[in-house]
């Protein structure tokens, strides 16, 4: 253990944290495409957004001015309950690969939900409960975000229906106890419960369902009912917004012990927790203010940033959803299994997606059994059982790390560790086995997803 | 959300967190009587228990006078990966229950293992590794004992070996492999690898293990395996020793705010928590320098304090262990099922034993469903999802909290929140769907199992 003066963990105080969410979009010279209403090819405005989305949400998604929005108190409250999280040195990790860099990773796995979706999740019940709606509506693949807006809405006494992928239903019940205990109703999806459902279990009767299937059944029972609004957990600028408390902290801590980073490393799916990692350092990149090297990192099986297309594209693979300028590997894009799931979309945040396209950002791709060795190494090092998600920044920092200790370079390296794995021990299992297997789709495959791209907007 | 002074969490820095172990053995007049051997009916000596236990561990385990214990740097090391674990100050709780008493809890869950065992884990292992042993044996029921030491072993290189109760290698996979992920072997209870094991499935074919049996096959492999010992999770002095750090870094938080407790509540199974939580407060209580009410909280369906009997017994159910005198249910004592498997031991730690025999402490029982009950009324309120044996505290802190709204008193009330629940979604699930029931023995079933006392050494 060394004996450094910089601790093991930096905490920050309830003074010293972050008391507005920063909005990287005030800082961008070419702002990110607006979303476009499929049918009319016109951009949406906020009229055309409020049947699904709250509307104190709506004005956060299309501002894309202010810099800095003030957390709502009632927030700061519930942050109060996990945040801040701790910013940790990786004293082990650094001994065991015997490297001059220092290595930190700001840790999000400590709450119940066993990841940073609740950062956005307790914001999206809010400013729902704030507008008088009874509850909200939305979709879980992998449980994370499900989990975490469960949280939120009993917190504040917000009815939760959400609608679970069949598959991750039947085949991970304890998430969905999880979401059970915390007062949600979890439906698999396709269910009977909406038209969209009927229709597609009338079509396909055996369907374990599809993430496309279950926001399209969340948005019609949104829609439909009255006092209900449907809320999601990535992709979008609002929880860019909202997640860039996590790179607020981060740089409160770092600042604090006069640390500048030079690589900053985040795991990619929807692009929440790399977005809200790297936003106050991105937003100083792009005034000119420093300089600093930002990694996604992305599964090789669903690459959509280092081999997809930056274009308008669905959201939503039921084609219901507006249309966002994004990298997309194509909304009909079926990635091979990976047990990232969080990880499994095929786009990406518009934002990220302008910030990637004009030089702002790298890319890299990961395959799962690199993945889950990096995972792995981790665990035993540094104690944590990360999330297959995380385990991608994780094997990129390790990379990183094992090249400063070839150059000699003491590199100040950051990275987030966004969730645990608890609930993914089918997959640790299977690396245990040796029985794991990497997926890469060919050309080929690629070409059938980015064939179905709609047609594009011109304006 | 209160606007108090007193932050929601107590995080010590790095400076103020305990040097040494507290040794509460040092300030009982009335000392705990000592391991006795089955055949000799004397006590055991430091020699005798060489074969099974590490050189170091016995010298803790058979010193009642030492009052601290300086904890090794190597220790400290790993402990910063994951304590202090934060107080906190449980102000939604006391909100919901409209209470003017303030509700703290000491939160251990914060780490892979998801409990405090692994505060004696680093520290059994880290004596195991400086007398140069190979590696260490143990048992795992439930499996957090298991899962905590496979992860300090990890940290050290020490090969690890656990036998796990065969019904939970096969109902528990999750649990499995993470030990498995953190390189310890598993080992489902009874095996062929061990004499007794072979013995056992011998003349029972089709049985599904018990803890006594894995007991049994861990310390014949630790005796009869060159550079192996045996280490235990519970029960034990040594053990109670190393969880003293959570109850020092406890007090060091709330006299950092000039809190004094009232009350302080702890989960009873072996004793490992509240011995830990209570310790310093209870050397206080000792030496009569201030007074505190302490309450151990046990299952309903194992209630060794409340029912039981102060007399010497066997630890384990195989009968191969030396005496321990103890408030017991008979080790031939089946608990009915409950959830709470890190609770459903049949005897409990000596030391905890001879203070309440002595009056120091309460003790009283709770039934799963109102446990359970409380559980979830906690994880809606503060968030975390805890173990049920955690939830055991959580009750009663609820009804002193709301006893305290009926007469106005604001008492501090701390509790012991030892673990999380995200393994236990088999019970929650079983609670969600209404379907738990409770089970509590008849005096003539506890008669049964009191009836199979071994003889009592007389010095």
């Amino acid at each position: 253990m060394s004996n450094e003066k910089i601790p093991y963990k930096i905490y920050l105080t309830e003074e010293e944290m972050p008391k507005n969410w920063y909005n990287v979009r005030a800082d961008m010279k070419v702002k990110p495409a607006p979303l476009v209403n499929p049918g009319t090819l016109q951009p949406m405005t906020a009229a055309d957004l409020a049947p699904v989305f709250c509307d104190e949400l709506i004005a956060q998604e299309l501002d894309n001015d202010t810099q800095l929005v003030p957390i709502p108190e009632e927030i700061l409250g519930f942050y109060k309950m996990y945040r801040p999280s701790p910013l940790v040195r990786a004293y082990c990790l650094e001994e065991k690969l015997d490297t001059p860099a220092h290595i930190y990773y700001k840790f999000e796995g400590n709450n119940t939900s066993g990841s940073h979706k609740l950062n956005s999740a307790i914001a999206q019940a809010y400013y729902a409960k704030k507008q008088g709606l009874k509850g909200v509506t939305t979709e879980t693949g992998a449980g994370q975000w499900g989990t975490a807006l469960s949280m939120a809405c009993a917190y504040l006494g917000l009815d939760c229906k959400v609608y679970m992928v069949k598959v991750s239903y039947e085949q991970k019940p304890f998430r969905r106890e999880v979401m059970r205990t915390y007062g949600a109703s979890v439906t698999p999806s396709p269910s009977m419960e909406t038209g969209v459902g009927r229709k597609i279990l009338a079509e396909h009767p055996g369907t374990t369902g599809s993430l496309g299937c279950a926001i399209s059944e969340a948005v019609e029972v949104a829609t439909s009912t009255p006092g209900y609004r449907y809320v999601l957990g990535s992709v979008l600028n609002q929880v860019l917004l909202h997640q860039s408390v996590i790179g607020l902290e981060t740089k409160i801590a770092l600042d604090k012990y006069g640390i500048v980073p030079d690589i900053i490393i985040g795991c990619a799916g929807g692009g929440s927790n790399l977005g809200g990692l790297i936003s106050p350092f991105m937003g100083e990149k792009l005034r000119g203010e420093r300089d600093y090297r930002i990694i996604a990192v992305e599964p090789a099986s669903c690459p959509s940033f280092t081999r997809g297309k930056f274009a308008y594209d669905f959201c939503d693979t039921g084609m219901i959803c507006p249309l966002a300028k994004m990298y997309t590997l194509g909304a009909g894009f079926i990635p091979s299994p990976n047990h990232a799931g969080g990880l499994r979309f095929h786009g990406m945040s518009p934002v990220l997606s302008q910030l990637y396209h004009d030089g702002y950002m790298e890319a890299v791709s990961a395959e799962q059994t690199a993945v889950f060795e990096a995972a792995e190494f981790f665990a035993r090092t540094e104690g944590i059982l990360p999330a297959p998600e995380s385990s991608h920044a994780i094997k990129v920092a390790i990379d990183e790390a094992k090249k400063c200790a070839e150059t000699g370079e003491a590199k100040n390296i950051v990275f987030g560790l966004t969730g645990t794995g608890y609930f993914d021990l089918v997959a640790y299992e299977q690396y245990n086995n040796g029985t794991m297997t990497d997926h890469i789709p060919t050309d080929e495959e690629l070409a059938v997803g980015l064939a179905g791209l709609p047609a594009q907007p011109e304006f």
